[in-house]
């Protein structure tokens, strides 16, 4: 009776309808893909793909030769080609190919992180906040974490095999906690890319569409000791690509997702958080836009930041209309009914309890979101200065009473940043640091103390100008100087960004600190009953939300209905060439139209497929049951956007890139011919 | 026992609590106002209130003398202001001041209407849409109020008092329909206005916000047959202001509240449109401010588009909030509870047939706005030539068988504004157009038929600066030649722009039928069956919803409280030279600095008091009992925002700028003596 019973209840509360599912890779339900697909998932396979999968700074990509070649997605690779370019010559238009290995190019800012083992630290923690109240908790866990962390450091840079970076993970909105280790590369460059009108063809209006015709792929290579990396575990491409309704599967590292938050974090998004972004989002927009339109030299310094911003107004304007379908809230009530049900709280009422520190949240909001989220300060420079002094501060500390952006396993990450040589567009900067000065006094109201401590004889223009222009920040030689000069560096600079740093810091330490005590804290604490409630009512036949950590899930190559209409799985070149409009987003760069006559117009361009991804896939390797790689991730399609807050099995389809256009591509359009035999030769 | 109980109806369920009400002249509590203040509102004080009060096109002003002097908000004139601007001489920052009378200079597009009489035809409104379905009595009841119009005006032409302008009232969703006749002038010029810097010091940080500091008046003079118009009924000012805790009335033209609309209509508002404009308006305003940046000349030409662009932003903004604001929708479940226990309704379920039609509205709202709602023609050049195309077709149809905006009674608005000599500035122009072809594109999607046929070949940018440079609509004279030639003359126009209107008309006439069809008319018949049975339970103790037509309220002289802290209900001069920071939107003009030592710095500048007014009730005087001037209504406090919704008694505030200050700057800043001998002469 207890399985039967157990059957009903997913049937009723858990949302594991079809293929959907972010498994963690030691939870894999091989033993369902058997049973429904035949197809064997073994340890070995799964071993492979997940040492074959790196996580970059904020998306996925793959080894693809023995050579640390690396595929990912273009727009994955957008900040590289902005910190490789300058005004005059822009690799986002123009593209990049590096003729030879000693033309490869260093991403500064670039990591490439190999998952290598993954260790359950639930019993430490929990033992560790035993018996405390929430906000005692809160701390104490924090505290642990960045203790295990820092052992397993410690106890890795004894191995044969080299130090490794550890990383706390909270799964199930913290029914587990993990140490994930990770072998990072630290050296990655640029191999190639195609020119951004081939890459986002189609644009902001096509982004999260399908059908599509974008060739969203770029390479990189790993590098160790100066050298390519020896990668024996990498994936093979099977250039021929997946069949309609194939099994497929999807490694990679979806960024967050909020499936199993309550009904009022849901609200709190839609009522306060949502809107206010959106706004924002949509004014700098118009901002970027028109200055944009002053000068192609204009145009080209905003384009990186506004393609990113438009990706996120169009994601939050779509998880704002899922938020408004009456049918999710009621979908919430119901499997926290089913829940309540099923399983004991002891007297406790967790959702209650995280109720009531939402409505906290949103008195709060406003004046945390503008100061200690820096919405008020929307500048790299500023950034930079924040870093700096709060480094200072915090490095002189204790590695576990630090913040825990600051710990010691978090600094290399940091110091890599602040020591990287990126170009730095003042007018930009004027103009995001002005923005959000404006907005700042808009929405905390000109009398608000802070505010008028820092407007009180400037306009916000006045003073971003006056910040920009004087600090010296921009210059990558002095933040590495203030940062190895650290407290005492720091309080001497006169530097006016580290001046306005210093001033909104101790305000903004103070909001933190409310906000994790009276938000952060409470809703961790009742998180974790209603994990536990979970766990004892369904086991691990849940998957968690999504915390940029690595998944694995399974789908199958397919279309879907739209208003009684069937949208195909594939899309084939020649359409491309049919919506083109000769200008931007709609344009077919020069290298293509030269080529035109010889190249196959019935190439496969790209696939749909019920892969369950979101944000921080971009970049994944679509695998057929093989191994071989079969289609590059990069969108899902407007359906897709939902995903954050459930799994639509009829609607949200995924994107990928078929292996076919890229091999057309290399071959007949850039001819590299060394690149596609090394991807090739194996 | 019935009085009883008609108390209690209204106390559960008619949010009347305090001094609320924006009541029509004919059905003002005067009783209440007695047995509350002791004070006798008598028939002769309303009329002459009432005769002394105009409707500009989108304010309320006042007569303040017998020559035709109009006293009304700055913020009124802006769009005279501009009129009568150039690139090199702004108005709106320099302000003006007529030397003599002969310098008062002619505002096209402003009109002065004053309520003289007002007809119930509820009777004959009913009569014609008697037994017919939802969609047929839409038509038939727009066809008999264009008929009743007709008749009035035709009737009103043989009086010996001059023609009237007729136009049909709705009240009470259509529990009550009027004819309001007014008598119009259409000659109106500027007298004075204060520079921009001081009429909106605080500019939009302080918009809607109180104690406030902003000297929003300025002055007019209406005109018949070239001379002053002679004005018997007019208001005396009292530059002693009023005292604390005084009753003050507001005669004025509230624009639109939705106080007596249904949830499922408030829940569009909220998950549809509020959302949907609030991102365009957003955008646009970032556009705007960007575009400003470029020169101090490009900076004046949006500086009265960005006016009022954020005044609707900040409005919408609060708008989404009181929605978002559970107790608000908690409310109107109460309310329409208590109206179905109270009222019978026939078996019918009309607030059921609303929300079945608000549905079908969320799936029209895309199309709907972009096409027909224009939003994807962001242009006055293409509002000219939409007017041209649709009122060529229109005008050759019998009046009853016209859109309701083209009919008879309508058509001499239309002329004012088609024959006005504008300046239209063509950068202006091409970044609106493109931005909201862009923003169509983008909503309706790359693929939409209507945006595939306008952006086959273009980009919005191309395609917005041809058409600007190409038409030649911004010459009045060819506007007045097409709209004179007819059908004939339109249809052979070659002109881009007429060329585009005529290209989205069908698409768009279709979409508006839909919707009057589907949404409008389901929505009439269900409103007028609400309407009477909130008539059947509580008669007329409940006021009409704002309709932009006369309206009087009473209330006091009083501050609130704010987290805690008593907001008092005056401020006075000095403190304004103290908020000061020398850059607009805080900077105090040369003007006012040059005589700074000659003021009396205690003069009150502004003042709050518990009217109940929203947009629309600008300019409108504030009076005593004794019907004097004591302060003119130019905005509200932050929570008066929601009173779209339901009035806050606790919270909502209007602000009116005091009488006494006007004296002092009219006096000693602007040696206006003349003005201010004609303002105290009476």
């Amino acid at each position: 009776m207890r399985i039967l019973w157990l059957i009903v209840a997913l049937t009723a509360s858990v949302p594991a309808l079809g293929d959907e599912g972010m498994w963690t890779f030691d939870n894999f339900p091989s033993s369902t893909v058997q049973s429904t697909y035949g197809a064997q998932v073994t340890p070995a396979w799964l071993e492979h793909v997940r040492l074959s999968t790196l996580r970059l700074s904020n998306c996925t990509a793959s080894f693809v030769s023995p050579d640390g070649l690396i595929l990912t997605n273009h727009h994955c690779v957008e900040s590289c080609l902005a910190e490789l370019s300058s005004k005059d010559n822009s690799l986002l238009d123009r593209g990049f190919r590096a003729e030879n290995r000693n033309a490869e190019r260093r991403c500064s800012t670039q990591l490439a992180d190999v998952l290598v083992a993954m260790d359950d630290v639930t019993a430490p923690v929990a033992k560790a906040i035993g018996g405390l109240d929430d906000k005692a908790a809160n701390d104490a866990r924090k505290k642990v974490l960045t203790q295990l962390e820092q052992s397993c450091e410690q106890a890795s840079a004894k191995l044969k095999s080299g130090k490794l970076k550890c990383q706390a993970v909270t799964l199930y909105e913290g029914g587990q906690y993990f140490i994930y280790k990770y072998k990072r590369y630290d050296d990655v460059r640029l191999v190639f890319a195609p020119e951004a009108d081939m890459a986002a063809f189609g644009g902001d209006p096509d982004n999260f569409q399908f059908p599509r015709w974008s060739l969203d792929f770029s390479m990189l290579r790993a590098y160790e000791h100066g050298k390519p990396a020896k990668t024996p575990n990498h994936l093979r491409i099977n250039f021929a690509g997946p069949q309609a309704d194939e099994l497929v599967f999807v490694s990679g590292h979806p960024g967050t997702t909020q499936r199993l938050e309550t009904r009022s974090q849901l609200e709190f998004e839609r009522d306060m958080s949502l809107p206010n972004s959106l706004l924002r989002t949509a004014e700098l927009r118009g901002r970027y836009i028109q200055f944009g339109r002053a000068s192609p030299a204009n145009e080209q310094l905003v384009e990186a930041p506004l393609d990113s911003l438009e990706n996120g107004l169009k994601v939050r304007r779509k998880l704002l209309d899922a938020l408004h379908d009456d049918a999710l809230m009621t979908r919430k009530g119901a499997e926290e009914a089913a829940l309540r049900a099923n399983a004991r709280f002891a007297g406790a009422d967790p959702w209650a309890e995280i109720e009531a520190a939402s409505m906290r949240e949103r008195g709060l909001y406003l004046p945390y979101t503008f100061i200690e989220g820096a919405a008020g300060f929307n500048s790299i420079l500023f950034r930079y200065a924040r870093l700096l002094v709060r480094g200072a501060d915090e490095r002189a500390k204790p590695n576990t009473e630090r913040l825990r952006e600051f710990t010691d396993t978090a600094l290399p990450r940091l110091e890599q940043q602040l020591y990287a040589h990126v170009p730095i567009y003042a007018e930009v900067e004027a103009l995001t640091l002005s923005f959000s000065l404006q907005r700042m006094r808009e929405w905390l109201g000109p009398d608000h103390p802070l505010v008028r401590q820092l407007l009180a004889q400037d306009s916000p223009d006045s003073l971003a100008a006056r910040l920009v222009a004087e600090t010296t920040l921009d210059d990558a030689a002095v933040r590495r100087q203030l940062w190895e000069g650290g407290k005492a560096a720091v309080a001497a600079s006169q530097d006016p960004m580290i001046e306005l740093a210093r001033t909104v810091d101790g305000d903004s330490r103070a909001l933190r600190k409310r906000f994790d005590d009276e938000v952060e804290a409470p809703i961790s604490a009742a998180s974790e009953k209603i994990a536990a409630g979970r766990f004892s009512a369904y086991g691990t036949h849940v998957y968690p939300d999504a915390t940029f950590t690595l998944r694995l899930n399974y789908g199958t190559v397919q279309g879907w209905m739209e208003n009684g209409t069937a949208v195909a799985p594939f899309t084939y070149l020649d359409r491309a060439f049919e919506r083109a409009t000769g200008t931007s987003p709609f344009k077919i760069p020069d290298s293509w139209m030269k080529v035109k006559s010889q190249l196959d117009m019935r190439t496969p361009f790209c696939i749909a497929t019920n892969n369950d991804i979101v944000g921080g896939n971009s970049g994944s390797p679509l695998i057929d049951a093989q191994g071989r790689i079969v289609g590059l991730m990069f969108d899902g399609n407007i359906h897709s956007i939902s995903g954050d807050y459930w799994f639509d099995t009829a609607k949200n389809r995924s994107v990928a890139l078929h292996p076919a256009i890229i091999r057309e591509a290399l071959d007949k359009v850039y001819d590299a011919k060394s690149l596609l035999a090394e991807l090739s030769a194996q």
